[in-house]
């Protein structure tokens, strides 16, 4: 990840430890980036101050002021692990298959799987999405205009394939809205898991998809 | 409105001239509240000061103190005020009108005609949907159980008189998610108005509900 510490490479103490403890750091990288999207959810990201992050995560102030910066290159690592996590597992999923319905259920599958166990992320996600300055503001733009693209290219994929008659910029949103919104109201016990909520909302989108569009007889 | 400052009663100048003056005050009440919209729109609550808002307002910081005690009670009122226009407004709209398809139809067309030239407000009802402690957070969440309570009804009633096979829940869920999500990318210059809209999003989810369901037949 471009944004370790840049002191972290003078300080490995050996080639052969180093992936060990490059381990170790991811997994406290990904502890502190945990609690602090729980700050930035419950107090939001303007509500925040670095004394709340350094009491959640455990690190002195000092620390987090050394490793961090500010708590806008901690929104900043949030939402570029988020993303290219999320693009990097839809890639892969995505491999292979050529049926443009079902890639695109894997897209909604995808997306759902890591936001149905990680609400609190989609949450400061989506109320924080302007909270950037210049140039990290820029880099994680581009990793969701990738996102935003890939799911524009499945939408025409299918209306070309198809035949189909509906706005896809309309479409795309729309999907985005479902899946995005879940962080408002999904609960476990209630709705299932995110495959049973992957297929009752790729029934609900793609039905309204694919038997729908402009030309609906009974339109109002 | 209830929560207009108990001292007004006592100013009024005479019965004639008081409802004029209701309206005059109405306005000014509406024309602080859209302030404190932007104002929480763009720095969030928690990181808007009530300084903040007297700027924006141009009411002096006593005044505001005087009149609205604090920032939570204008998010109430917002709150409030939103709510109630938009639930008063559909009420209207449904009045006579009993085929299913088109209720909904008229439930997507009023909350989009409300929030498509209100984008911000919408922004800060999702964003600040937790803001609002004890008393004040019950009385909005009370009109938002009607609100939710209508949607639901419409959408079973829908379910029932045509014999259709989906869930309710995730369909209602669904559909706010489709029409708040408008908030993060409505351009009206590329999306065309609230009539526009309303068609292609009552196309797409429609469709989606009345010949999908869970025995879809090319379901994955």
């Amino acid at each position: 990840m471009a944004s370790l510490p840049a002191t972290r490479a003078s300080r490995r103490p050996s080639r052969t430890s180093s992936r060990a403890s490059a381990t170790r750091f991811d997994r406290r990288l990904g502890h502190i980036l945990d609690h602090a999207t729980e700050v930035f959810c419950e107090k939001g990201y303007e509500g925040a101050s670095m004394r709340d992050l350094s009491r959640a995560t455990g690190m002195s102030l000092a620390g987090l002021y050394y490793y961090f910066e500010s708590k806008e290159r901690l929104l900043f690592l949030i939402q570029k692990h988020t993303f290219t996590t999320i693009l990097e597992k839809l890639k892969a999923l995505l491999e292979n298959v050529t049926d443009p319905e079902r890639r695109i259920r894997l897209f909604i599958l995808n997306h759902l799987q890591y936001f149905v166990s990680n609400q609190q992320g989609l949450k400061v996600l989506s109320h924080e999405d302007e909270s950037l300055k210049n140039g990290l503001s820029s880099e994680i733009a581009g990793i969701k205009r990738e996102y935003y693209r890939i799911c524009l290219e499945l939408m025409e994929d299918l209306r070309r394939k198809r035949n189909l008659d509906f706005n896809t910029r309309t479409a795309v949103m729309s999907l985005f809205g479902m899946i995005n919104w879940i962080y408002t109201w999904y609960n476990s016990r209630v709705d299932g898991n995110a495959e049973v909520l992957a297929e009752r909302m790729g029934n609900i989108f793609l039905t309204g998809i694919t038997s729908g569009g402009s030309g609906r007889k009974n339109r109002k």
